[in-house]
C-alpha cells in the first residue's frame, strides 16, 4: 500500500501528499467540470442520476473534463452557444464551466448509462425539490436571467450562497 | 520508485496511470489556470517571467488554482471585473480562466519571485514579440475587445489559432 505523508515540498507553497517510499508528489488540483442547460423549444433538459452521489435526483448534463480535452469538447454533440456561469465548488475542489448549448440537430436523446431518465421540462415543471446540487439550482437559474438572447458577462457563485464552499472562503467572494 | 502502468480500470472510459504494487489510480486531469488582465489608467500590467518556461518573457499575472480555492480567489488582491475569456490549452492539459480585473487601493506592484520586472504597458508599447504565450496574445486582444465598460460574454479560443491545441481537436471546436 503505498504511504503518502503531508509535508510542503523544497520550493513549494503548500502541502502536498509524498510518497514515504519513492518522493513522488501527488498534486491535487480542482477538476474542471462542464455542463450544459441544453435547451428545446423554451424547456430544459434534466437527467435524473442513475448513480452517487444523490442518485434519483435531477440534473443538468455535466461531467468531468479529460486531461487534453478543450472545455467545448467536454460539452460535445450539443450546439455550444455560449458561456453561462462558471462556478467555484471550492469545498469539494471542482471549477465548473455551464454552457448554454442546443441540440446538434433533431432532440434526440434517451438516458444513458449514468441516468434513469432524461426529460425535458417547462420552467413551471422543473422539480426544484429533487435537483441533485446547488449549482443545477444556479445553473437554471442564470439561463432564466440571461434568456434565449446575447449571452452576457457569465454568471458567478450566487454571494450569499455559501453552499459548496471552503470553511476559509472569505464570506464576500464573489466578483 | 513507484511504477505506474497505464490501463482502463473496470467501469472507466479512459486509460489511466495504476500502480503496479497498490492499484493507486493517478487519474490526471486537466488543471485550472487563473490569471487577470489588470488595467490602470489604460494601461495594463506584464510581468516579466523569472522562471521557465519561457523565462524573460512577459505574461500576465497568472497561476494554478490550488484546491478548495475558488476562481475569485486564485485572483486574490485584485479587483475583479469579471470573467473576459476561457481558454483551452488542451495539448498541455490546461483550462485558463481570465479576468479582467484592476488593482484594490493604489498601484502598487513590485516584481515577486517568479517575476524579474512588473511594469504598465500602453497598449503602443506592449513588446508583442516577447510575450511568453499565445494565451496572452488572446487575452490582450480580447481585452482591446471587450473595452472598459460592462463584459459581455468570455471570449474563447481563436477559432483560427490551433497553438495549445491537442492534435486531435477537431478544426471546428469554436462556441
Amino acid at each position: 500500500m503505498t504511504q503518502f505523508t503531508k509535508r510542503t515540498p523544497d520550493g513549494d507553497t503548500h502541502e502536498r501528499a509524498v510518497c514515504d517510499q519513492c518522493g513522488y508528489v501527488a498534486y491535487e488540483n480542482p477538476k474542471v467540470v462542464v455542463g450544459s442547460v441544453v435547451v428545446h423549444e423554451g424547456k430544459v433538459l434534466l437527467c435524473r442520476r442513475a448513480i452517487e452521489p444523490r442518485r434519483g435526483y435531477w440534473t443538468i448534463p455535466a461531467g468531468y473534463l479529460e486531461l487534453h480535452e478543450t472545455v467545448e469538447e467536454g460539452g460535445a454533440r450539443l450546439k455550444l452557444d455560449g458561456i453561462l456561469a462558471v462556478f467555484s465548488i471550492s469545498r469539494i475542489g471542482q471549477v465548473q464551466v455551464i454552457f448554454r448549448a442546443r441540440f446538434d440537430g433533431a432532440a434526440d436523446f434517451a438516458p444513458g448509462v449514468e441516468s434513469l431518465d432524461v426529460r425535458l421540462f417547462d420552467w413551471a415543471d422543473i422539480p426544484w425539490d429533487e435537483l441533485a446540487f446547488p449549482s443545477v439550482h444556479w445553473s437554471l437559474h442564470a439561463w432564466r436571467s440571461a434568456g434565449d438572447g446575447l449571452l452576457g458577462a457569465p454568471a458567478g457563485n450566487p454571494p450569499a450562497d455559501r453552499r459548496g464552499l471552503s470553511p476559509e472562503t472569505p464570506v464576500k467572494a464573489s466578483i
